[in-house]
């Protein structure tokens, strides 16, 4: 019997990931799931539910003792808090991987090497840090501008050398930013790509921080829980030991984003848009990327949408409740 | 008073650097320098002898606290020790430089900010790993293919990270391989292209373990020396958040450090040089660069030698002991 284990189980892609494996039975029908994280949706997915703090001690040595089969680590400290809290930032977002990626190999040790786990690895577009060239390839330097982009990026580095070492097999995605995120705003810099669609269609006013000539990376989060099965499957030799991938996106301006909005919900809805500008935010989102060529994702068969009309369906077919 | 720290002192760059700085008085003549390292040379450079560990409890905290000016650190375990020992090599090549950035910045909160290092890292081009450009740019991915690469690679995000944030001043140096080392063979997987220059100017046999075609990236160790010395006054504004640089060096072929041996001492000394296939050595070193690219560092003052020819000399000058 497979068991997958989603460390993070509990936050907005954690959810959508365990829907999705459930919904389509992306694994065997009998596989078993459980979702760690420190909170969970009252109304949440299926799944075996463990609350715990997977920074605390021992987290990791507790959920590696149970040999999953396939982890997905999606347990993070957003942007915005790991760049306002810069020890609780490196403590979960890289020094939690450290201890799991130890754990796992201690369990591998303990086997002899026979368990050797996927680890599918939820890493950000936020690894690269400007200046970049117009569309950023799969060759170009990590260089980031935040510590959420360096802890995911040495993270990357890690899963890399454990997994080339033989003792998990692991690969990391460089997610775009999802969008459009169901529920309430949070603490995440690049949360207004959602709230300037998601809460006009849901008749509230929404704060756009930063200039509408901004270009950014999206994908939905229908799209980021497929690219997570799809790493959980896949044949890691076709990695050739690059084993962190950018994945696929729709690039295009915050006024593109608008005119989509207005195209499926209309002037009233583009209307509740308020422009307020926020020096901190301007000056984080500066950084980011807004382009990607993604040869290497695309032939290893992970798909995005192709037009943000088709990321805000997404969000209508999926999370909008009239 | 300018006080200058080397982490890694008594090891053969620091050595070099030590008597460098006390040579060249590149910081002010009244400079106290300290060294700190497991062991030294007997006759060593002039500086403050400390022998420790800088993995062990503390240290990191106790050199912290003398809030040295300029700290180089050097201190790692090499390439085919970190491949062979894979605790000890993220032990001391990641964890100590975690270790000592956390020290710095707690030193930089005791006084309210006013204590900002210059830290220089001697980092490696085994941040980077095969299949590569012919030349390698400025901004070509890290994607290294052993464990000492990674463990270099993630330090400079950290050291990225805590500069950006302000608690130091940090620099990260890709330095090439370091030839014509003095002294013994070392465990690095490099070791060889020093042996077969050295060892025959010293009419000894040597060993080389792989084919002569095999191209790699060299500088001398005196060249290596002014790089940190020119880091460490290097004006970090004009780095613009790119902390990691590629330092100039010769790109040549076994082959031709060895036309270079021949021209400068003749068949003999060439004669000594047997060529033994060693698979793990070949393995390793396939994974390595071959040529740079390094604008941003030539830009910046960095300069390296000319020839392989005039490597060799350099040995001559600094280390021949007819």
């Amino acid at each position: 019997m497979t068991h997958i284990l989603i460390i993070g189980g509990g936050g907005m892609l954690g959810q959508k990931l365990a829907h999705h494996i459930s919904a389509e039975q992306t694994f065997s029908p009998d596989a078993r799931v459980s979702l760690f994280d420190l909170s969970f949706p009252v109304e949440g997915a299926p799944g075996e539910i463990t609350v715990g703090d997977i920074a605390a001690p021992n987290s990791a040595k507790l959920l590696a003792a149970q040999r999953p089969d396939v982890i997905f680590h999606l347990a993070a400290i957003v942007s915005g808090q790991a760049e306002a809290d810069f020890d609780l930032g490196w403590d979960v977002n890289l020094m939690t991987t450290w201890a799991l990626l130890n754990a796992l190999r201690d369990e591998h040790n303990a086997t002899s090497g026979a368990y050797r786990p996927r680890l599918v690895f939820a890493s950000s577009i936020a690894v690269f840090g400007a200046p970049f060239p117009e569309r950023i390839d799969d060759e170009f330097l990590c260089a980031p501008l935040t510590s959420y982009g360096a802890q995911k990026a040495a993270s990357e580095l890690m899963i890399s050398d454990f997994s080339r070492k033989g003792y998990i097999d692991g690969i990391s995605l460089r997610l775009p930013t999802l969008c459009v995120r169901p529920g309430k705003a949070n603490a995440a810099a690049s949360s207004f790509f959602s709230g300037i669609i998601r809460e006009p269609l849901n008749g509230l006013e929404a704060v756009l921080p930063v200039d509408d000539t901004v270009r950014h990376w999206h994908a939905s989060p229908r799209a980021a829980a497929r690219f997570l099965t799809h790493a959980a499957d896949l044949d890691t030799k076709l990695l050739n030991d690059r084993r962190a991938l950018n994945m696929p996106g729709i690039s295009c301006t915050v006024a593109e984003q608008i005119e989509a909005l207005r195209t499926i919900a209309g002037q009233d809805a583009v209307n509740l848009i308020k422009h307020v500008p926020d020096p901190d935010i301007e000056r984080i989102v500066k950084g980011w990327p807004r382009d990607f060529q993604t040869d290497r994702a695309l032939e290893l068969g992970f798909r995005a949408e192709s037009s943000f009309e088709d990321i805000i369906r997404v969000y209508l077919e999926d999370d909008f409740r009239a």
